[in-house]
């Protein structure tokens, strides 16, 4: 090895079913811990394939899959083919977006393709004068959806407080999923936001942040300004049953380096606290 | 991206004055944590340059080195060249080994090197005839050795008691450079292996396991049996100013993830208990 190329090349080329390099078993987790799962936009510049791979070295088997690995209008023959892919990988699909809904015929759109997926929980960003259309959606296919905070610069949900209080009077399964970064560079306090609007914290999306000057300022977990300890004591507080996904975006030749770091960061966090 | 191979190669192979992608900042060490490094042997199959690569990215600075980067014997300006490609990528080397003496001659040598190195500090397996003459070489020159532990099958030294044993009446600049993972295959635990020979604690070879059956069974830390948090806990009681050096020994043709995760489970449970 010392006078080839390293990499993960090898690797992610393999057959799923190979032995695969870098793989290591992953402990049963303790019940009390907090689940972690990865956001797909994590694999922006991924394929399938290669998405996998990098979550079996990670070790986490939760995914919320996002559109450009399984389009939204997808049949439901291909959507099967896609979640068997990842299913004997042993990883589980357990929601799906960020899936932005503009108009009804967009938002049947969604409920549809979770519906096809088998998942009960949408990451979604429905326009206002959707909401209450969104909410019957819910209620017709006991599909919940969680809307996510995409910063200042989003002009609907900046952060969570701009969810919560749209929604706080509607159906119990209407809720949040809190990017966590975003929430920070929009001026809330991640652990508070676990706290304070614990009843509709239905997922997040973990990252860090070197600054909060904007979005493109991401890093491995640890390594910035968000407060992952205090994040994980709110989570416990008001026992948190959802997915904690990491979200590592930042635009890199192979991400598996800082998904790998981010998870190792968020998992000793927890082991140190559980 | 979607279209190529993936992987750490170019990254690997660029110059180390260029901009290098997937290096991230790292934020100042706050006083009170402790201070993370590498063992070189970590790096057994990479040379200098994709070390340097993988130290940057993972965001660590000290290194200990192993003698496959700088072979003990060799000249001043040789050393100096090894220092200045590391020092120029922002890494120090703070201490040699494991540096196995058998004789004089070899005890020698290593003394010399470290000298030579500027470092104050071996990571030595000395027989144990040798111990005196080690320890009038530590009084000539000042350099402490840190015995290493390396489980059952080391006939010298298998868990850190046997070194402490042999050394706690001699000076004070002979000590112990714990491997946890030896550790506890010898049957010792590591957090009470700190407590118990405090004094004696100059270095840490920070790993986990999947179980205790061998040393082959290295996992990225928090997938195994090592209770990391107890250990960090241990340190944080005595106070520990010297290194926690991330070793990751596990054949794999990419060590990068697994150095990745462990050191970010290591930063993710220090962050926790601070």
């Amino acid at each position: 090895m010392r006078n080839s190329t390293f990499g993960l090349t090898a690797a992610a080329l393999a057959p799923i079913s190979a032995k695969k390099d870098g793989v290591f078993p992953q402990k049963e987790s303790k019940p009390d811990l907090l689940s972690v799962g990865i956001a797909g936009y994590t694999f922006h510049h991924l394929d399938i394939d290669q998405s996998i791979v990098i979550m079996q070295q990670v070790g986490v088997s939760a995914l919320s899959i996002k559109d450009f690995h399984l389009p939204l209008n997808s049949s439901q023959s291909t959507i099967d083919e896609v979640k068997r892919r990842f299913n004997s990988a042993g990883i589980s699909i357990y929601a799906a977006g960020v899936i932005y809904m503009r108009n009804e015929t967009e938002a049947d759109q969604a409920f549809s393709y979770a519906k096809k997926l088998g998942v009960n929980l949408i990451i979604g960003s429905p326009a206002y004068d959707l909401l209450p259309y969104a909410e019957k959606k819910v209620r017709e296919e006991n599909i919940r959806i969680a809307i996510h905070n995409h910063g200042p610069e989003d002009k609907l949900y900046p952060g969570p407080k701009d969810i919560y209080d749209r929604i706080n009077k509607m159906d119990s399964r209407m809720g949040i999923c809190l990017d966590i970064g975003h929430a920070l560079r929009a001026g809330a306090d991640p652990a508070r936001s676990v706290s304070d609007f614990s009843s509709r914290i239905f997922d997040l999306h973990i990252k860090d942040l070197a600054d909060n000057s904007s979005s493109d300022k991401a890093v491995p977990l640890g390594r910035g300004i968000i407060d992952i300890p205090s994040l994980v004591k709110a989570l416990q507080q008001i026992q948190f049953k959802g997915r904690c996904s990491i979200e590592f975006e930042q635009e890199v030749k192979d991400p598996l380096p800082g998904i790998a770091e981010s998870t190792g960061f968020f998992r000793g966090v927890m082991s140190a606290l559980s």
